[in-house]
């Protein structure tokens, strides 16, 4: 899996400050973003973030190129609504040898490594025969789920928090953990005053919002309140 | 592949018509309510379109159980981000011995169909060799896009006026066309008077916006223009 | 403040309680549907609550026709961007002789409700004038917060559990509280077994995520640690 | 009014076309953004608002420090919901001595705008009287429409397109007419290999969508056949 910043907002921390602060202030657009580069920037994000008071991180947003992932991976990535995508097509794209994830669960048994590595030929011989008498996007139909795949995603801040929530969690499957670390780390180097307070539920509030599903990492209120 | 109507807004002409009148009038919305239950709801409607003032086709919306159709379908279905979803999970759900979908490019020769049979049965039976070691989630990754799946959908009148422009488009792929086509004609049922000025992009605009990738079953503006 | 219900999504439970079952089952949709009438249907929507796995709440929706309320409100009202509203419009509706909104805190007092009256007379008769001179929109320039305005407003419950959460806490201003409050209450007669679960963040969440601006009414997370 | 970009997504035309060029290509991420910094990118550009395919627009975004704007303006603006925003609160900054914005059409007659600078006058005089006795948030809902407000939006280019054709169109109201051309001016300026292709629905469509509404600047399709 590879994931890199193709861009992002510059200064995150003086913009979603900047747009907080006008909500409350009588100065001028100029004047606010001055105050808002330094320290009183730092302190009024921390606030929000007190606050709960989110819909200023949207004003930042980060596109990623991300590529060497499942299609898998990609079904679950772009059921994040708010959001943009733009993604490799097997419609138009041949697969003809295509490269494809192997679990770690299949790949730590040499033997059954083996057998998914055998199928997955089966599967590209079977799919190049098709792709002489089919159109490539029937010929696709036999490609399997862990078919690499390309997504160039763009997320705000705020939807970034929601997609670390649900995304860094241990109920979320191993490869879509990996990536929202890998996001994750990349926007937390560029912008800790903001991503620090952020991460899987349970280290963004404090407590296990999962109920009964709950690993046993954090403590769910109820069994706080005990 | 088998679409059904779960539930929808009741009255959606009068829901719309009130809507809209609502913005140009002094009534108050009980009497706007029992005037737009006839002919002159009718009539707004058809205004409506003309303006392409679309908002008030919001408020109205469909629910529908989608069954027998493929991964591939619903990775695209999905993008759709104006509507709503749930979906079948090949995390939780045991895919043994699943049923697939054969595209009619493919199943026309019998030979072909053979050789994707069988493949799907390797398919299959390698899928069961994984489950019994490797949680269902990962031993999912040999499924193929032709797995079928079950999807319920919410939309607003507004975002399907969206997904039947693209998907019953002749570029859009045979699958989701089909899809396209039998959620048009339930919603059609319903409500002519909404969606018979609805399909896709050259039969709702009369013309067709595809530049250099039109079909020709209408003209482009260009075309029309010599 | 009248707000009454225009139309919404029939069987609630039944649709909310099948779209998340069919996420988990190998049933097909009309079994799935038939289960999903009776206590099995608000057993998982209990569940789903508990596990704060919402999106199958995005299927059922509500549409109000809302009047008797400012601007100031409408204003706020519209800043909830899931959601379609369709609004009686200053540009095209004339104003003469608007009603308008007295908060509690000026009605209270008789001197200075005189005052508010008196000032509202002014305004009307200035819009009056400047209508001669210059287009509705324009003149409606003079026209103030307090204004009575009508829109019709569909929320899918997703939606309405957010509205809730924000605008029936004590921090929402008085007008808008008393219009979630009503929502609520027409919601939660139609659907006790999901609504009654939900209200302001603190009954919703059982703490106050308001931090330092938490009213009391509820202890915050770290009050409750102490 | 005063518009100035606070900041934006770097090289929009690279960003753009690198994610649409994902969509159809081989290539890994790195070699397509080397690729679709010269001038194939500026062609894919080209096609892709020949083709409509606008979703890689989505991923370039701009954020805009606006004042001196009536809240009649803002009202209409955050209509508009695939957009971000922060207002200033009426609710908590005082509005004591309030500027306001006059409409051309008031202004240019003399004792017309004598009698609405008076009336401003006369509502700023109630609202520091009522201030005194209740909270802000109430004082305020004598204050206008007129009234001026400070906002800070952010738009991806997508959301751009579809803010520009409705509102720099000639039935938009002067004041967000304005507003849209000061964006319009401001982000062609940054990206006019984007931009210049688009404008009010008939300078991007190439006739008028408005229907029986049309000013007569462009024809509608109709006008056309005849």
């Amino acid at each position: 899996m590879d994931v890199k910043l193709i861009c992002h907002t510059p200064n995150c921390q003086q913009v979603v400050a900047t747009a907080a602060r006008l909500c409350y202030s009588a100065d001028d657009i100029d004047t606010i973003l001055t105050k808002m580069g330094d320290k009183r920037g730092k302190k009024l994000i921390l606030k929000l973030i007190d606050l709960g008071h989110q819909s200023p991180f949207e004003h930042i947003s980060f596109t990623f190129g991300i590529s060497g992932i499942s299609r898998s991976l990609s079904h679950q990535l772009v059921r994040h609504r708010i959001a943009s995508y733009s993604q490799k097509s097997q419609r138009y794209v041949s697969e003809s040898q295509f490269d494809y994830i192997t679990p770690p669960s299949i790949k730590k048994d040499e033997k059954t490594k083996k057998r998914y590595d055998q199928l997955m030929e089966n599967i590209a011989k079977c799919y190049e025969e098709l792709s002489e008498i089919a159109p490539k996007e029937d010929a696709r139909y036999v490609l399997p789920n862990s078919c690499e795949t390309k997504i160039v995603a763009t997320f705000n801040a705020r939807s970034l928090f929601n997609f670390f929530q649900h995304r860094m969690c241990t109920r979320a499957q191993w490869e879509i953990r990996l990536l929202s670390e890998k996001m994750y780390d990349i926007v937390n180097e560029i912008s800790p005053e903001i991503f620090s307070y952020f991460g899987a539920s349970c280290d963004t509030l404090g407590y296990c919002p999962e109920g009964t599903m709950c690993c046993g990492k954090a403590q769910t209120l109820e069994q706080r309140e005990r």
